[in-house]
């Protein structure tokens, strides 16, 4: 690494340049239609984690690589502080996009490197990381190294973590060499922020370039069952029904409106129903199905939860049905920094670039960054809403803005 | 056949003699739990066929095989007169109860033995019939012997007619010597009489032995699709969603409505429904399900079937989604006679049941009579409503009620 004292110039990111690394990134493990298979530790997450620690190691940072397989570049600061640290997670799922994970990695690496050309010297370290294991579509839970990382899942039990073919995630960091040395749980950082795709319909919808993400979405998900009487849809007259799959649908629309009443922030889908025996002419007997709440305000999610509930067991009462139900997920939300929220609309105005605050309905390291430092995200358009496919787009100029905001931001932090 | 113009008692139904019919014709094709699997034209129906077959020759009948394998068996009346008849099924569907249909010839031959007994002559002759494939759960369409009997379906067709193992109709009748050799559809019948289990869970309910049915509801199944759009269930506002899966949920709610509004006699049943791709965090991108829609009234049916589907079509357009469907059954209520509905109910009275008016929410050979003759049924009620089903049960009182009934509305009938 080169520093001068002297500027040439105010850093810009090199669009080219950053849109050159997410190619050739996507180059290991892709697949048909432009996307990319990179599941947790396997063999081509090694070529990916290999191809992109040289990088770094070209751009002069300071590489390590802890026990659970995390890897953090570091640029040194003028002064030894708690670094700023960017990054986001190299992984992908089963038949994944290009941008997910990778974009806000390879960005912090365009930072950097925009950084040294320009012979920017910051106060504080900078730092940029890949975390293990995001995706969580061959090991659970996802977020794994982040979590292990920030302090609340411990190593071992990472470590021993059998994955949907039966391997540990230990064996397999072992195999592709990346079990590091480095001890996990002792940095310190003065914020973490993490430039991300949308995933979602949003920002393209309004016709927005960047979204200054306020936190993430508190998660709630039920898989309810429904026990009714099967009997002949011919024979039964309507008053002597116990219909399950009418108590299912009722749910769903009942779930609908309520996000309605409730406002804008609240998401309910009923994606999944199984009817029992399913047959044309047979009043089911039984349903299955999941409900997922989401919102970003606790106390909002908490009502939807109860009242959806209340519901449910009303309408068994009177359909005369059993109803039990098991919980899947349930994930407070998250809250980002205000400061960062509000730097991130700075800047972006600044730039130019139409800007609105907008939370997460996706998980994501920073959520579990946000848990031991101020926290940031900054989400840039997704083509068509679509993530988790290998249509995953964003456009050159969106990756440009969302890039250059964050270098701006990463240059305020690290003055700090 | 003994006759004697000396009665030496009015005739009475033999209940031990009925009972012990019912358990011995149950014994051919037994399967676990009490239950009858003589699917049509196998070896067994063939079996059932021979036993029954059997006991009409020794109560005197002349029995007569026609060649789609209906069997009649006449007893003279004291004029050469149309005959009155009796009958109903003795196949079942693959693990059905010893009941259905069976219970209609063999009290119908118990009707037979007790005019014997009683020495009672006839003004017009009566019959006892089974028809060929009532059930349809081994070839299409069910009620086949009855609608080549009547006239609607031609012989040919129904001999060509394949099975769900790939043989047909017409080798299999030959197979297990039911080819007969009498012709079809030159019967002149005076009126149908068929007595049944309810099937459904009406008259157990209302605490009434006997149901005067009025006719058969008329059933109108359609098969939805509904196309919208996948996505993210954390990242999908909801007024950016397309969601297949409710717009199922929201008809099969109204539907239900529907019969509210409509009043006792509609009946309507989503029992089939199928979601893609069906996982918690996705929203629909594609639901199929069924609709069930009956009623004796077929302007009610008609109404309902409109507005379910102007509901439909204005819900699709409000949501974003496409919606197509294919009619799966489309069959219009058939009304019994006036006169044997109202004979049913007085001579019910007479013996000291009770007794109500009861549409029929199956199908029944004597919907397929009552196109060339007056047709009328009696009910009997089904313990728990369940029928097509190993534990189908009729208790005894019932079964003796039903058949004194029918003897009495069978004597009435051949005076006229």
């Amino acid at each position: 690494m080169t520093m001068t004292t002297n500027r040439t110039a105010a850093p810009r990111i090199d669009l080219p340049r950053l849109l050159g690394r997410i190619a050739a990134l996507a180059q290991v493990g892709a697949i048909d239609g432009g996307g990319v298979s990179r599941l947790a530790l396997t063999d081509e997450d090694g070529l990916g984690r290999d191809l992109v620690v040289r990088w770094m190691r070209e751009l002069g940072l300071v590489v390590s690589i802890d026990a659970i397989g995390n890897v953090v570049g570091v640029r040194r600061g003028r002064e030894d502080l708690a670094p700023v640290m960017t990054g986001s997670h190299i992984d992908t799922v089963r038949t994944g996009g290009r941008y997910d994970g990778n974009l806000g990695v390879l960005a912090g690496l365009e930072v950097m490197a925009a950084l040294n050309d320009a012979g920017v010297a910051t106060r504080r370290p900078l730092a940029v990381a890949f975390f293990t294991n995001e995706e969580g579509a061959r090991f659970a839970p996802d977020m794994m190294g982040s979590l292990v990382f920030q302090g609340d899942l411990p190593l071992q039990q990472a470590l021993d973590t059998k994955g949907i073919d039966g391997s540990t995630v230990g064996e397999n960091l072992r195999r592709i060499g990346y079990a590091g040395t480095h001890p996990v749980g002792t940095n310190q950082l003065h914020a973490f922020v993490e430039l991300h795709v949308e995933q979602g319909p949003v920002l393209e919808h309004e016709g927005v370039t960047i979204g200054a993400v306020t936190g993430v979405q508190g998660i709630h998900w039920t898989e309810f069952t429904v026990e009714g009487t099967s009997n002949h849809a011919g024979t039964t007259p309507m008053r002597l029904r116990h219909d399950a799959g009418l108590v299912a649908a009722r749910i769903a629309c009942f779930a609908r409106d309520l996000t309605r009443e409730l406002g804008g922030g609240q998401l309910a889908t009923v994606g999944h129903v199984k009817l029992s025996p399913n047959l044309v002419n047979v009043i089911p007997n039984l349903a299955v199905f999941t409900l997922d709440l989401r919102n970003t305000d606790e106390t909002v999610l908490a009502e939807a939860v109860r009242r959806t509930f209340d519901f449910a067991h009303e309408l068994a009462r009177a359909e005369g049905v059993k109803l039990s139900y098991r919980s899947l997920a349930d994930f407070a939300p998250v809250a980002f920094d205000n400061q960062i929220i509000g730097r991130v609309e700075t800047i972006a105005r600044r730039h130019g670039h139409s800007v609105q605050r907008i939370a997460s309905g996706a998980g994501h390291d920073a959520q579990i960054l946000a848990r031991m430092c101020p926290a940031g995200m900054i989400f840039v358009p997704s083509v068509g809403g679509l993530s988790h496919n290998v249509a995953e787009f964003t456009n050159d100029r969106d990756i440009e803005a969302g890039a250059s905001v964050l270098l701006d931001l990463l240059l305020e932090l690290a003055e700090q």
